[in-house]
């Protein structure tokens, strides 16, 4: 059944979120930053890590309670190794944070072949594969992790959240091969805290391995579950322990103690950890492709390969993330739901601008 | 039930291990390098890895058939990108080629703090964790990945395999914390097909999710199991791919040919990939580390607090192979049970020399 879904301008809907963190105190440079990566979330139907959810985190773990500092200073660390650079991001708004080091890292990679930014006293910088597409279509391979913000999710073999949902991100400069950058983006949770709630509220299951109770045992039932577990058991676990270690050589702290300001010793840390890397498409291109192909029909062929042979049905990652940007495009401007909208025009009220007004949209049902 | 177990000097395994590859015309070079690899494996327990394999793979997808070049050269592609080599294994020896890459990896890394070498034309490396441990006890933050010999996992919402188990491993320096490196290391199918056959044989079931029969519907029946899937459904799908585009932007090809050399044009490819990477953990280190702690003592305390909290059952990553190790320490030797002796044996009776004695090994009661 389709749903309808008004079409809000971009330049409109950035208007608001930059409206919405200049009120918080962010300078406007961050606020464009902030703004511009709500239009690339929505832009890719990215619907968990949109406007709504970025001024929402503001006010839960950001600047109303001492989380990320308006304004704040992004210092480069010196360093003696040139293709790797250290950032105190000292609580500056994530979103500005990782466009930045999403840059550097490119022309890292344009002098070194590839560069690595890590940054230390991070905030949140919402979905990380924005930040990997947009690199990957500028002809990188890119990646980037953090730790997430707060610990809710179980180790394995373990009774009691002493890790956070910590995603990873890459993305591929794959658009000559199929229109679009291969990305590969999701958390190592089986699913996230709001998907348990979502089902909870639907009346509907968890599938196995996902939660466990208050006592640690694992369920299936979302009003019994209280904390999450990871995607593939060890596996998942060893790849969320990848960014925390990440972060622990950096410099964070104990990790149970993330998104808890008001817990445990004064001086130790709240703050998350963001990585980033890009590497040249072309500083890995040995020049001996197969059959007369260059890098880039090599690839394409490739994954023809892969979705060849009766197997029609693979879909690529980032591939639904692509078609919701066409259908922006189509459209021409980003598609909220009614119930969004009235969450955009809380926030415009909150920092005392006009709501938007409903019949002034165009509508599309998709 | 304790496995009893023959105690072999690792003296006299490597001395034929080196024989067998001498037999089959390596050099010394690449004998030693094989040899000192299959040490490593057995040392830390990896009994799926170590010598007997390695011989096996030699007769089976190597040496015998083409698939590895005895005496090959390893070729250093020329490149603009200084933290980034390109290098042309042509179809050497894979111990021999990955340990010099990630030697190469170290170098690079000591320069610029991060360094990458990628290679086309490679054969098989065996196990990705020997190298990233070998790189983590030296200090570095140490990964590999590579496209498995063949392909037997089929892609999510697939039907037929176009895909390999395309393991990844990271190492990292965390033996001032605990010990021992951490070392994250697997395949991204759910099992091995060698873990299908075991349970064939054993008249167990498979765990769901993990292959499908012939028609590929999944199935959990070992002896209708014909070919593996992702773990973590889409996650695990999207890890392997990884894989797979590093090697199609280097220079392998159409994935399902890889290791069936009589298949396809003859201006395909058919070997695998290796990509390695070592980043220095002094060019991640901010200097703002909480508590007064430094970079080592918060890993600690970083890995203490994830184990805390009621999570003792938590194991690390990399423990098992560091427990087998402290037991290859402790009794002066490899330890191999009747079987792999025999196996062994048969080896030696290849290369023309003398089985070993049963009776000269002390025993270990493990």
């Amino acid at each position: 059944m389709p749903e309808t879904y008004f079409i809000i301008p971009s330049a409109q809907h950035n208007q608001l979120i930059e409206r919405a963190y200049r009120h918080r105190g962010y300078t406007a440079a961050e606020a464009h930053d902030g703004a511009r990566f709500c239009e690339l979330a929505s832009t890719h139907g990215i619907r968990t890590h949109n406007g709504i959810k970025a001024i929402h985190l503001d006010d839960h773990f950001g600047s109303k309670v001492g989380g990320c500092t308006p304004g704040a200073t992004l210092e480069k660390l010196p360093s003696q190794f040139k293709a790797v650079q250290k950032w105190n991001a000292n609580k500056k708004l994530g979103q500005s944070v990782a466009f930045a080091a999403m840059d550097t890292c490119m022309k890292l990679a344009d002098e070194f072949g590839t560069g690595i930014v890590t940054v230390d006293n991070a905030f949140h910088y919402l979905w990380g594969g924005g930040y990997v597409i947009e690199a990957a279509k500028k002809g990188y391979i890119a990646y980037t992790c953090c730790t997430a913000g707060t610990s809710e999710v179980v180790p394995f073999m373990g009774k009691f959240p002493t890790m956070g949902t910590n995603p990873h991100s890459w993305g591929f400069p794959t658009t000559d091969a199929i229109g679009y950058p291969i990305c590969i983006d999701w958390a190592t949770s089986t699913v996230a805290m709001g998907r348990v709630q979502q089902l909870a509220r639907e009346g509907k299951q968890l599938p196995p391995g996902a939660a466990v109770d208050a006592a640690g045992n694992p369920t299936t039932d979302p009003h019994k579950a209280k904390w999450l577990l990871f995607f593939g058991q060890h596996k998942g676990y060893g790849l969320a322990l990848v960014n925390e270690l990440l972060a622990a050589f950096t410099g964070s702290g104990i990790p149970y103690l993330r998104g808890k300001p008001n817990e445990g010793p004064q001086d130790e840390k709240h703050t998350p950890h963001f990585y980033f890397q890009c590497t040249r498409a072309d500083a890995l291109d040995c020049g001996n492709f197969p059959a007369g192909r260059n890098q880039s029909t090599n690839v394409k062929a490739v994954l023809a390969d892969i979705r060849g042979h009766g197997n029609d049905k693979v879909m690529w990652p980032g591939q639904l993330e692509a078609q919701a940007a066409a259908l922006t495009a189509k459209h021409g401007g980003l598609l909220f739901t009614k119930a969004e909208i009235e969450a955009f025009n809380e926030i415009a009220r909150d920092c005392g601008e006009k709501a938007w007004d409903f019949t002034k949209f165009a509508i599309a049902n998709v």
